[in-house]
């Protein structure tokens, strides 16, 4: 096994200098001003910044840059496709640079930055690779334009059919394709992507832990990093509650046939629904029509997303708040448990001085490898409140450093001359 | 006094020919093809399509087409100004033709289409008028684009500033003053119109029943015409409910700070506290950041529309909701019970043979000209469903054609040579 050289242009950027510097260019990417909160979504100038950031950290520490079909981004120190014939497919680390509506800085780009300073640490260090090493910037994690999560992942490994996803379309009617046209991407070679797979021999993305398990003052022991076992059963439904458009001064409570009443309803029971059955259900979107202050509304949309450890609880879940109101639950998706390799996982841990292994319950481009027969793992950064998709989102810099730190551990041991 | 001519080009449509007509030539302006509702929504082109029409079937008749400084039209047959001079200031009939979102096809364009058919029965009979005869057209009635309904009414009579309306925005965030400029109106003139005001002797407006007074099953004997004796004190709130932006598949319903829960609180203690009040109350309109499936939101804002025969009761049925969600009630606006013109109500009444009088819990024209001092009253069409603001707002023919009729009758005797 040969070992590859390390950077052609290694990083001048001491300790955690430039993830430091790194995270300071990426602030104000997308931020909205108002809210304080991140704006980045799929196929728009900001998309193009970040894409342009990555080119550019990547051509910095003389990596190759690679779009795959889908318009991934794959940055490489090594040929991945000598590997690929050599047996030692590469070892990627990563995630994402969109976020959801004013969201968090932490949720994809973390992972992201945490990848190129562990490079840094790891060329500073004189390190030398047994395989190629793959850093990955996966488009539309997030789903927060065309409604559907980890579209970029979803499309490399033909978990979505390109027909469906470049039909996909935002708010405004644009279809992703149109939007990929926009961007100066030809969307005709979207689909799954054998070539970019079979470079992946093993995923690992870490990322800001999203619930606040680390963090809870009950496990003091646990430490900044957490290994990813496993990503609940989870799904999305809808509820079209249909009534009937009438005039909100002249109607008499009794001949009217209000459906935000039925909304109200459907929004209470899944939150009493999921506690019965241990689970958690959101109601976080919903569509009004007419909308008008002074219009009982004619139907009142209400999306469902449900969670949970356990797949039979999320779907009786749905069903017994289904039955409770007497209404259909339309499914719109469906993703069942994901479990990351297990072995893998047991590896993380021992190498992380036994770091505790969390279940999610929140989706990830990790899953969709992992579904598609990737070797995949997950590091968790403590998030010391919980809080995520929303702009309070926020991991400690010491943290962030130790998250580093153990990407550096990790990738010694996968992918280092003796491993 | 003298009497005024009659047409130039008389109608030459028999009985309710021209009612007919002009129906049907509006049915289709502005009428959406999937929901089979009406948007014609202010200083758009549906709504410079219903200008131009109603100041085609003025000049078919002769009418002198006045644009006061608001933009609403006047049509008049007879010198106005001249009358004022002499004592005899004119009677003006009309209404709207703007809709609220997906509205139906009665509210406003029935009192227009009405004023004009009725003209033409008088003009057929030969009535000659000891006064100027105007048809009226307020513009943006229902208040869809800029919130605030009656504006045309309001800005006419001062009871809404030219400042604060022409700053009113839009959802895509334009203002009325670029509005008006847009459809070639400039907003520099916009303000208190006396000049316009003082023609006025007395206002009648006819407009479609919106709940099912006539329309009940006790009282058959009721007839399709009834007299509006007054307007409901009515109001609108708003509750910014603030939550915390989280993750909906990682945070647990215990860390929860899911404002979606508010909302539905407040929904269903509206309804309650109106029962209990003896009022209407209504939540028409949701406003969810970031209104993503899989974001807890951050805030919900949740508008109220109370209503009722009294004030106090009103009031109270707000302040008992916001008491029981413990939440601020932010008022955005308050509109006093409007008692209309008591001699004209039941000189109306009589002249209609006794036809019903109703109190409505919606707002017109009619009630802002009343509380700006104008002599002025209101004539209902039965409405068999009682249902408004919605495609399904229905009346019948023969009832639309007896609304017709009443008008004339109100006409000869409140502006015939006897009168």
């Amino acid at each position: 096994m040969t070992a590859l050289p390390t950077a052609a242009h290694p990083s001048a950027e001491p300790g955690h200098a430039s993830f430091d510097r790194m995270w300071a260019e990426l602030a104000p990417v997308g931020r909205h001003p108002g809210t304080g909160g991140y704006r980045r979504f799929a196929w728009t100038t900001q998309d193009a910044t970040l894409r342009e950031w990555f080119a550019g950290e990547a051509a910095r520490r003389g990596l190759d840059v690679v779009t795959d079909r889908v318009g991934n981004l794959w940055a490489w120190r090594g040929d991945p496709d000598v590997a690929v014939a050599a047996g030692t497919p590469g070892l990627v680390l990563g995630s994402h640079l969109d976020s959801v509506p004013d969201g968090g800085a932490f949720d994809g780009p973390l992972g992201v930055v945490s990848s190129f300073a562990a490079l840094d640490q790891l060329d500073a260090a004189g390190f030398r690779s047994a395989r190629p090493l793959g850093i990955a910037c996966f488009g539309d994690e997030e789903g927060a334009r065309f409604g559907i999560a980890c579209a970029g992942s979803r499309l490399l490994t033909g978990a979505m059919t390109a027909e469906r996803g470049l039909a996909l379309t935002d708010a405004d009617g644009t279809t992703m394709a149109d939007a990929m046209r926009s961007a100066g991407r030809d969307p005709a070679g979207v689909g799954r992507d054998d070539e970019t797979l079979r470079r992946i021999g093993t995923f690992l993305e870490l990322h800001v832990e999203q619930g606040r398990a680390l963090g809870d003052p009950g496990h003091p022991a646990d430490g900044p990093v957490a290994v990813g076992s496993s990503i609940w059963p989870h799904g999305r439904w809808r509820f079209d509650l249909t009534g009937r458009a009438d005039h909100a001064g002249t109607t008499r409570l009794e001949d009217r046939h209000d459906p935000m009443l039925i909304a109200a309803e459907v929004i209470q029971q899944a939150r009493a629904a999921a506690q019965s059955h241990g689970c958690v259900a959101t109601v976080g979107k919903l569509r009004v029509l007419p909308n008008g202050v002074n219009a009982i509304p004619s139907m009142v949309q209400t999306w469902l997303d449900a969670r949970g450890a356990d797949a039979r609880a999320v779907r009786n879940t749905v069903s017994h708040l289904a039955g409770t109101v007497g209404r259909t639950a339309i499914e719109e998706s469906w993703t069942d448990a994901t479990d990351f390799d297990a072995p893998l996982v047991r590896r993380l841990s021992e190498l992380l001085g036994g770091a505790p292994v969390l279940a999610t319950g929140a989706g990830h481009d990790a899953g969709i490898l992992a579904t598609a027969g990737v070797r995949t793992g997950m590091l968790f950064v403590r998030n010391p409140t919980g809080i995520s998709h929303s702009p309070e989102e926020h991991a400690e810099t010491d943290d962030c450093h130790a998250g580093v730190d153990a990407l550096v551990r990790v990738v010694h041991s996968l992918a280092g001359e003796d491993a």
